[in-house]
C-alpha cells in the first residue's frame, strides 16, 4: 500500500524534530535527486490544491444568489486562512503524532529554535522516498484547507459567518486531524487495511459530513420548501461555477497526483501520470455521465448538474486513482456522476436544503468511490468490508463531533441570520456592501 | 528535427506493449532522473493544456451574448469530456499507430490485462528521451481537447449542443489522429520534412479549418449581416474574455514548452527555457501590434482585437518557437496580431459569422506561423514549399471531412437552433435556465 | 546571502554572452540534474508570476466601476505585453550589466548571431547554483511587468490608457532595471547588505511608489472627495475581485519561491519548501488580521479590505520568506493585514485616491516587509539601518524619476480623460464599448 510509505516517514519526522536541532544541509552543495523530486512533487501538487480554494469560491459564488455572493466570497478566502492558521497551530502535530503524544509537541512549531520544517524526513542518499518536511507540511496544508472547503457550499445563504469560521476552527484543528491520523497517521484503520489514496474518506467524506450535519442543525433556506414543493432557487453566475469546477479539475491533478508522495523514482512518476490519467478519465465520465442523465430525465441538460457530475467523478477516483484501468476509471467517475443526478433531489425530498451539492458530490461519490476501491486495487489487505468499516468509522465520528460543535454554536453564539437579513441578503447584513452594486436586483427577484 | 524523437518513441510504445506484459518497475528503486524529467515535463505541460479548457470556456462566455452563457459553458465542459473519453477509446491508437495497424490495437487500453500506460518508452538509464508512456498519453489527451475547443466559439449562439458533440466525437476520434499520425504519428509529411512544433497547423488550423466549414454549413447568427450591413453583437462580459485570454496565454507554456517532449538534458532545458521567452514575446508583440493597429484604424482601441492579437500571436509562434531570437518572435507574433484585425472584418464581408474570431486567430495565424517556420529554422529539410504541403494537405484533408460529417449532422438530426429558440437564447432553449437570471434582460436588448 | 549567489550568476551572464558564441549543447545527451532543476523552477516560477498578471487585471476589473472595466482589462492586458517587450529590448541588459556598460550590450539580445539566451550561466557538473541563461531571462521579465502592474489600479477610472502606457515603457525599460541593478544586479546596495528577498522594495514598493506619484499628479477621481467628505465608489464585482486575490496568492508561490534562485540541491529545495509554507501563512495571518480588525472597528467585515489584508501579508514576507518560523511568517503577515485597515482611510484622508488600495498593500507593506528582515534573519550585515536605506533611496530614485515621467506626459500628451469621459466611463470614450453591454446602468448609478 502506497500510504504506508507515507505515515511511517510521517513518524518519524515527528522523531527528527527532537533528534536534530539544526539544519545540516545549509551551505552544502549536497545533491540527492529522488529528495528533490519528491519534495518538488509536494510543492507543485501544494499549490495546485491551494488553487482548489478559488474554484470552490468560484462555484460557490455562481451558485448562490447575488445578494449573498460577496458573504460567499469572504466566507472561501476566510476559511481558508483559519485552516492554515489551525493546521499550523495544532493539526499538524495531532494528524502525525498522534493524539496521545499530541500535548508534548503542541508547541513545536512555535519554539524560536524549532528546525522541524528545515529538515529532511528519511535517510537523503538511501531511502528514494525521503523528502524536505516543510514540503509535505505545506501540502498536508492545503488538503485540510479543501475539506473546509466542502462545508461552505452546503450551508450558504443563511449561516453568519462568524460561527461558520468558529466551526472551521474545530474541523481543521481537531476533528481533521484526527480522523486523518487512524489512516495517514499510521493508525487503526492504516494497519487495519483501509486504502484511501487521496481522501474520497478523509477529505471529501469528512467535509461532506459536516456539511450534511450543518444543513440539518441549520434548517433549510426560507422559501425553499413551501407546501411540500421543492422551489428551485438558481445560482446567479453559470459562467463562475463553470470556472470553478474547471479550477477545481486542474487542482485535482495535484490533490490526487501528489498523493503518490513520492517521485523519485521511475516507478513512481510511471504511477504519477497514470493517475493523472485516471483522474481526468473519471472527471470526463462523470460529466458525460450526468449530462446523458439529465437529458434522458429531463429532456434539458442541466449546467450545474454537468459541472457536478464531473466533480463527483474527481471524487469517486480519488480513493483509488492508481490502479484501474483508464476506461474502469472512466466508470468509476460516470456512476458518481449518475449517482449525483438522482442524490441532489433525493435530500431535497428529506428537506435538506444544500445549496451548491456539496454533499451529493463529496459525501455520497466520497463513499462510491472508498468502496470501489477493492474493484481494481487487488492488494490482499484491501477489501470490501474494510473499505465499510473506513466509511462508517470516519462517517461516526465526523457527524457526532460536528453534531456537538455545530449545536453549541447554535445554543452559544447562533448560527443562522435572522429571517430579515436572510431576505436582504448576506452581503448586505454581514458585510455591508453589494457584491453586484450595479446588477439588477437580485434581493427583490428572489 | 525534435519532432522525430517523439515519433519513433511513439512508433515504439506500441511495440512495448506486446513485448512486456506487466509493470517492471513496482517495488523497485530504480532511479533514472532523465524519465522523471522528462515525463515530468509532459506532467506539467499536460495540466497547463487542460487549463486552456477553462480559457476557452472564459474566452467565449465572455463573447457571446448573455442568453448563450450558459449553453456555451455546457458546451465547453461537454467537449473536453467526451475529446478525452474518444481519445482513450480511438484516437491515441489510431494517431501513434497508424490507420493501418490501428484495428489490431483498437482494445488495447480497454483490456484488462493492459499496461501499455505503465511502461517506459525507451530504453531508461541509456535513452536519454526516454518517458513514462502515461504522461505521454495524458500530454496528447488535452492536445486534442485544445483542438475541439477551437470549434465551439465560432459556431456559438446557434448551434444545437448534441450534434455539436456528434461532431466533437468524430473530430477528436478520427479527424485529428489521422492527420496528426502524418506528422507526429511518423508519417508522410514528417518523413517530408514538414515542421509543426507545437501545432499551428496540427492543432490550430485543424481546430480552425473545421469552425470555418461549419460556420459555413450553419449559416451567420440571426440579424448579424442585414442588408449588406455587419451588425456589431458585443459579447457580456469583457472581464470574462479578458480572463480567458490570460488563461490561454498561461496554458500555452505548456503547450509549447512540453513540445519540447524531453527535459532530461541540459540542451533540453536550455530549449524550453528559450520556447517559454519566444511564447511570451510572441503574444507580447501579438497583443502590441493588434492594439497600434485598431488605434490607428479606428482611434479607438478594440479590447477583443487586443486579446485575440495576443492569441493570435500564440498561435503564430507554435510552429517554430524554438529556434526564433526573441525580437524574431515578437515580429512574429506582431505580425500574427495584425492579420487578426484585418482577417476578422474579412471573414465579416464573407457573410462568415465567426462569434468569437477563432477562424482568424487560429485558421490564419496558424498558417501563418507553419509558413513562417523556413525563416528562423535553417534545417535542411525545412522549406516553405514543404511548409505549404503540409498546411494544404492538412487542410484539404479537415475541411472534406469536416464537411461530411457537418453535413450528415445537418441531413439527419439537424444542426441549428430554430429561429425562436435563437431569439430566445441557447440557455433557455436547450438548458432551460439563465446564466445570469438576476441580471439584466439579455435577450430582449439584443 | 542568498542573493549574491544570484548576483554572481547574473553578472557572469553577461560575460559569458561574449565567450561563448555558439551553443554547446545541442545535439549532446550531456545530463547535469541541478542545471535543470534550477532552470525549471525559474520556468515554473515564472509562469505563476506571468499567471499573476490575470490577478490584477480581475482584481482591478472587480474593484472599479462597471463603465471602466473593458478599459482595465485592456491596460492590465497591454502593459504586461509593453513590459515584457521593454525587458527585452532594454530593461535585461541594463539591470544585469549596470548603467556603465549598458550601451555596449543594447542590442545583444538583437543580434541575428546572439545566443546569450540559449547559455548556462555557471559551470554545469561543478556549480550547483548554474542556470540557463533563458529561464532566468524569463523569470525576470514576468517580475518586471508585476511591478507595472502594481501602477494601474491605483490610477484607474481616470487615467487615459496611451499615456498610462508610456509611462509604463519607462517603468519597466529604465526605473525599474536601474534601480534593480543596485541590488540584485549585484550593485552598491548589495554591497551593502541591504536584503530584499523576492522585491518587497524591489518590486513591491517600487510599483507603489510609481503609484503613488501618479495618483498625486493625476488627482482624485470625479465625486471622490466632496465638502471634505470621502465618498465610498464600490466595486462593480466582488468575485472577480476575489479571484483576482487567490490568482495573486497563487503566483506568489513562484514570486517568493523561485526567487530563492537554485532548486539543484537539497539545502534549496528544503528553502524552498520553507518559502511556500511562510508565504502562505503570511498570507493567512494577513487576511485573518484585516478579518478581526474591520470587524471590530466596523462591526461588518469588509471583503475588499480582507482581500487587500491577504495581498499585504503576502507583500509584508516578500523581503524575507525563508528564516522566519511559520508563526513569525503569520504575524509579519498580519501586522500587514492590520497595516492595510489603517493605511486605507489615511491616504483617503490626504485626498489621494488610489482605486484599489495599491500603495497601501504594495508601497506601505513593502516598506514593513523591507524593514522587519532584521526581526528573523541575523545574519551579520542586514540591519535595521541598511534596510532603510534601501528602502529610502530607492523611494526617493523611483519617486524623482516617476515624478518626472508623470509630469512630462502630463504637460505633453496629457494623461487625464476629460470630465465628460470620466463621467461616462473610459469604456466607451477609450475603447468606444462596454464590459458589461447587457446589464444594469453603471454609469448613471455612480
Amino acid at each position: 500500500m502506497l500510504n504506508n510509505k507515507f505515515i511511517n516517514i510521517g513518524v518519524s519526522t515527528a522523531l527528527l524534530v527532537g533528534a536534530i536541532s539544526t539544519p545540516v544541509f545549509a551551505g552544502s552543495p549536497e545533491t540527492d535527486t529522488s529528495v528533490i523530486f519528491n519534495s518538488l512533487l509536494f510543492l507543485l501538487g501544494g499549490f495546485l490544491v491551494m488553487w482548489m480554494a478559488a474554484g470552490f469560491a468560484m462555484l460557490e459564488a455562481g451558485l448562490v444568489r447575488s445578494k449573498n455572493v460577496a458573504d460567499i466570497c469572504l466566507k472561501n478566502v476566510s476559511l481558508f486562512a483559519v485552516a492554515c492558521l489551525m493546521w499550523m497551530l495544532m493539526g499538524y502535530n495531532l494528524m502525525y503524532t498522534g493524539v496521545e503524544a499530541y500535548f508534548g509537541t503542541f508547541f513545536d512549531l512555535w519554539s524560536p529554535d524549532d528546525v522541524s520544517l528545515k529538515e529532511v524526513a528519511g535517510a537523503a542518499g538511501s531511502d528514494p522516498a525521503a523528502y524536505s518536511t516543510g514540503s509535505d507540511f505545506f501540502f498536508q496544508m492545503v488538503f485540510v484547507a479543501t475539506t473546509a472547503s466542502i462545508v461552505s457550499g452546503t450551508v450558504a445563504e443563511r449561516i453568519k459567518i462568524v460561527p461558520f469560521l468558529m466551526f472551521t476552527v474545530v474541523l481543521a484543528g481537531i476533528i481533521y486531524p484526527i480522523q486523518g491520523s487512524w489512516e495517514w497517521g499510521g493508525g487503526w484503520l492504516d494497519q487495519m487495511g483501509f486504502s484511501d489514496f487521496a481522501g474520497s474518506t478523509l477529505v471529501h467524506s469528512t467535509g461532506g459530513w459536516a456539511a450534511l450535519v450543518g444543513a440539518l442543525i441549520l434548517g433549510p433556506r426560507d422559501g425553499k420548501y413551501i407546501n411540500g414543493q421543492v422551489r428551485p432557487i438558481p445560482g446567479s453566475s453559470m459562467p463562475l461555477a463553470t470556472l470553478g469546477m474547471f479550477i477545481l479539475w486542474l487542482g485535482w491533478f495535484g490533490f490526487n497526483g501528489a498523493s503518490q508522495l513520492a517521485m523519485g523514482t521511475i516507478s513512481d512518476i510511471v504511477d504519477i501520470s497514470n493517475v493523472f490519467v485516471n483522474t481526468n478519465m473519471a472527471a470526463s465520465g462523470g460529466a458525460v455521465a450526468a449530462f446523458v442523465t439529465t437529458k434522458i430525465m429531463y429532456k434539458k441538460v442541466d449546467l450545474t448538474m454537468v459541472l457536478n457530475g464531473a466533480l463527483a467523478g474527481l471524487v469517486s477516483i480519488t480513493a483509488e486513482p492508481l490502479t484501474p484501468l483508464p476506461i474502469e476509471a472512466t466508470l468509476i467517475g460516470a456512476v458518481g456522476g449518475v449517482l449525483v443526478v438522482f442524490a441532489v433531489p433525493f435530500f431535497d425530498k428529506l428537506k435538506i436544503d444544500d445549496v451548491v451539492g456539496a454533499i451529493s458530490v463529496h459525501l455520497v461519490c466520497g463513499i462510491w468511490g472508498t468502496l470501489a476501491v477493492p474493484i481494481t486495487n487487488h492488494a490482499d489487505d484491501v477489501s470490501f468490508l474494510t473499505q465499510l468499516i473506513g466509511v462508517a468509522s470516519i462517517g461516526l465520528f465526523v457527524t457526532y463531533t460536528s453534531a456537538i460543535v455545530w449545536f453549541l454554536l447554535k445554543k452559544t453564539v447562533g448560527i443562522r441570520l435572522s429571517p430579515e437579513d436572510e431576505v436582504r441578503g448576506a452581503d448586505i447584513s454581514e458585510l455591508g456592501m453589494e457584491a453586484y452594486p450595479e446588477f439588477g436586483k437580485g434581493s427583490q427577484k428572489f
